[in-house]
């Protein structure tokens, strides 16, 4: 076994769900579940950004912030002001995924 | 907000898109608009390959570079010399992606 | 060309197969027959998780090694006992993913 159960207090990850938002959650359920993280944040967009409408969105992955891609809002047509409190919103979803590792922030699509 | 505004001049980036290569085309318009960066390259293959056809696409991702994997040419029967011109053949797009990621550029799917 | 074809015997690569087997397990071969790696770790998850009951996949893929998600067997009711010799099993095909790329482990999902 490679150690995944290890604590990893320094480690920020950029999460990915562009579709199947429900298998995408799961996988970060799982994952805040086998290892610890200074920072987590999962990026929805394209299809998956009608998940970001859920009400325990934001408790469900807490501590990992849920960030919300304003051009796929636009692209459904929902309104921002309809999101749950705590939903970060981003112009462009890529983009913070981009930014978020240039930071030195690990990647992972689920 | 994230600053996911600021220029960023020195990022290079290689994106996979490997199936639906509207979205995935979109995707990286919108990351071009939110973003400066030296280099980008966008490698398709698997189901997005027959994208590459597109005699506009070269235009329509510039400056982003248009890179197509020879492999999946191949399995689609596509005779490389159809291709448009400015779109750069490689051997296995996933050998560019994972050289690019050596080579320090950042890795996005889209 | 890009030089994708140079020896990179330092690489080290974690690669994620949760859909579509059969042309991820295409995508890898692809890349193990254009460059050279010091390791490669192939993680099936979600719906690939079930291509790991092959019992030739540990030997098609060799030298990379076979990593299943025990998250993913479980929720497909896949006793683990029945898993072919070399197969590797962690708690969290994700949590893998991450911490191999904590390691510099390069990261592709195919």
């Amino acid at each position: 076994m490679s150690g995944e159960e290890k604590d990893a207090p320094d480690l920020k990850v950029v999460i990915q769900i562009a579709e199947n938002p429900e298998k995408g959650i799961n996988s970060v359920l799982n994952l805040l579940k086998e290892m610890k993280f200074k920072e987590v944040e999962v990026v929805f967009h394209q299809e998956a950004i009608e998940a970001v409408l859920n009400p325990s969105l934001v408790s469900t992955l807490s501590p990992a912030r849920v960030v919300a891609c304003r051009n796929s809002l636009k692209a459904k047509g929902i309104n921002e002001e309809k999101l749950p409190l705590g939903t970060i919103v981003v112009n462009a979803g890529v983009a913070e995924i981009v930014k978020r590792q240039s930071e030195g922030w690990i990647y992972l699509r689920v």
